[in-house]
């Protein structure tokens, strides 16, 4: 990538400037991507001249409207690898992962059966088995992970029984960058008749997904980190599992027939999408896969890991710095600063037009597990560049002087 | 309201001009509203300049998007009366209902617990019941309904025993127009102990809500039908019930602490807020609220009175029409036109540049009861105009022309 490519894309953003119109060197993009101004111009259009409902208008607009909202669909799918029938818009990867703990789990999990988590999830992966528990008398097991933070998959393989119906890992860890071996885990999971669900947050904007390929049975991932909208987000389910399953909230758009005595329900994925969807981000939704896919998900992976690459070698170079997660973390760089409480650090940073994540990152099992309160983040997307990186480091630099 | 206010408003609202630059009678604001151009620009300045994440961050913008998300509870909560931690932001009342039948119903309800609801509900207000009924086993009455099409109090008042812990109705009938005496509905609940969950999604746009003052317990709305963007929506409940309710949906944002073995909660509204919410949606919807605010809800209610006025009466001079809901609906006309099913007449009157909706509306009960497969349905907003009503019976007019 040149520095005019890199240049150009930068332009591309225009939440990536300063009130002062200064270069925001914004490090938090695993938290949530700034967005293109095709994006942008897609939502303001689908608010603007083309509004209209989808679904039930007898119109030509909202004909329109109906076809562009289920492109979307397509275009989702075909990212992913999978079939229109098998995505269901969410909220977000958090809302998705409820719904198959509240429908898929409910239908298909008993008292005493089991489900296999990793120490590294995200709030939004074990919160909902928690819920699930609660309800219906689920054990979640918990797989340890491996020296330089990845799940372990040799203990996971060892922990998994008959019991096991469910193993839900993140794909990409939010906190250490840590990538799945997703393929292995699928393998493992279904070597005893359990299902795999891959969180997909991380890894959707970072890596070529193909869900035949990964061989995964629910993938989730949210919009507003793969340079979309907020409010938007999908659950892909293989579409037998998908089809079976119960629906989970009510409303129109999911019904075949009502009557008081008798309701029939919608096939899917419709029967999982109550209520007039959020249609205006589905489609800024599809502009944002149009510009991930016209930079290319190899060339952002590519970037990113010659980011992470040099971040973590001036890291190093910075005596009271420790380091977490691989040394190939995907686009995030976890680390804490001796003597400096992370929060402090983001501050200062922040006083630089550097923006870092500092905290526990929805990951409080982690920070234990990692004996920290909190790590201080830095993360990047197909707009960072080296500068960044140097006002990391500078910023870094400049904190260790005030608290020296 | 001058014919010059009513230009200058329509000129605020892109959605309201056809391809082809003329005017475009859009009568199906009951669906869904259009959006002034400050919703669009509000939504753009929050996806572009102004985008960062919620709650986490410890820089300044995303501070700062954390003051403009709560501002908008806030600027929610005093739109309808109620105080900021009683609004939890949803994707629109659909979910608000599911959140309230599966968190306070299954909390709060046991097998052989009576609901009532009424014969002109939508399916969002039918069916999140009939799946509680099917998960717990409570038993779901059926208000009739007035010869004008109101819910009939007088019956609700006979048909309420000590076993009723709910009440849901519409506030205002999205297929009839007719309106709730909402107050007596809430005092013919109480006096048995049960609750009042009012759906707002046709009162919210069209007339001033005071929570306290309706003494309803829940009130529910979505953003879209109130000229804010898609995949936004609130839950008002009263404090005492809301902070005793068990959260819904687990992720992120919703917790206090999480460890595997034990997770507890955050206080309400936040508990309810799982994952990362819709921040872009919530800040457009502030700029919906101020500019129906600007406009005043008074104003818009007389206007939509004097437009169903006007189409009642050109309707009534159609010898072929039969008219339904009452004399005085709120903003919204539903007919049927002798020998033309309301598809084909939708269909025709596209072709003017005028939009309806025909169908049932997503209330098949309430179809059953009328007797009819589909009504047409005009439906006004506060940018509709006499116009627009004119244009509607020349394009019946030619319709019957066609058909006769």
């Amino acid at each position: 990538m040149s520095d005019t490519q890199t240049l150009s894309r930068k332009a591309d953003f225009p939440g990536l400037v300063t009130e002062d119109g200064a270069v925001w060197h914004y490090l938090d993009t695993a938290a949530t991507s700034q967005k293109p101004q095709a994006v942008i111009d897609a939502m303001a259009n689908a608010l603007g001249k083309d509004y209209a409902t989808v679904h039930r208008g007898v119109y030509g607009r909202s004909a329109q409207m109906t076809l562009g909202y289920e492109a979307a669909r397509r275009r989702v799918a075909a990212f992913l690898g999978g079939r229109e029938e098998e995505i269901v818009f969410t909220r977000g990867a958090t809302e998705a992962i409820n719904l198959v703990a509240q429908s898929w789990g409910v239908a298909n999990l008993k008292a005493g059966d089991r489900i296999l988590l990793s120490m590294l999830e995200h709030h939004s992966n074990i919160v909902p088995w928690q819920m699930l528990r609660e309800r219906i008398g689920i054990e979640i097991d918990v797989c340890p992970l491996t020296e330089e933070g990845c799940i372990d998959l040799d203990a996971a393989e060892q922990m998994v029984t008959s019991e096991h119906r469910l193993v839900a890992f993140s794909h990409i860890s939010n906190v250490l960058g840590s990538t799945l071996d997703a393929r292995r885990a699928a393998d493992i999971a279904h070597g005893v008749g359990a299902r795999l669900l891959l969180d997909g947050c991380q890894s959707a904007p970072r890596m070529a997904i193909d869900v035949s390929a990964l061989d995964c049975d629910f993938y989730v991932f949210s919009g507003h980190k793969l340079y979309g909208p907020t409010g938007i987000g999908a659950l892909w389910a293989r579409h037998d599992i998908l089809s079976a399953m119960p629906p989970w909230q009510g409303g129109g758009a999911m019904i075949d027939r009502v009557s008081f005595a008798r309701t029939t329900w919608a096939d899917a994925p419709q029967r999982f999408e109550a209520g007039t969807p959020a249609i205006t981000e589905a489609i800024a939704l599809t502009a944002a896969i149009d510009y991930v896919e016209a930079v290319g998900v190899g060339c952002i992976c590519r970037h990113e890991a010659a980011l992470v690459q040099q971040a973590r070698d001036a890291l190093r170079s910075v005596n009271a710095v420790r380091l977490f997660g691989p040394e190939n973390s995907a686009g995030i760089v976890s680390f804490e600063l001796e003597g400096v409480h992370p929060h402090d650090l983001g501050t200062i940073l922040d006083e630089e037009n550097v923006a870092i994540r500092a905290g526990h990152h929805c990951a409080q099992p982690l920070m234990q597990y990692l004996g920290v309160p909190a790590t201080a983040r830095a993360s990047f997307g197909l707009y960072s560049d080296e500068d960044d990186v140097t006002a990391l480091i500078r910023g870094i630099e400049r904190t260790l002087r005030i608290f020296g």
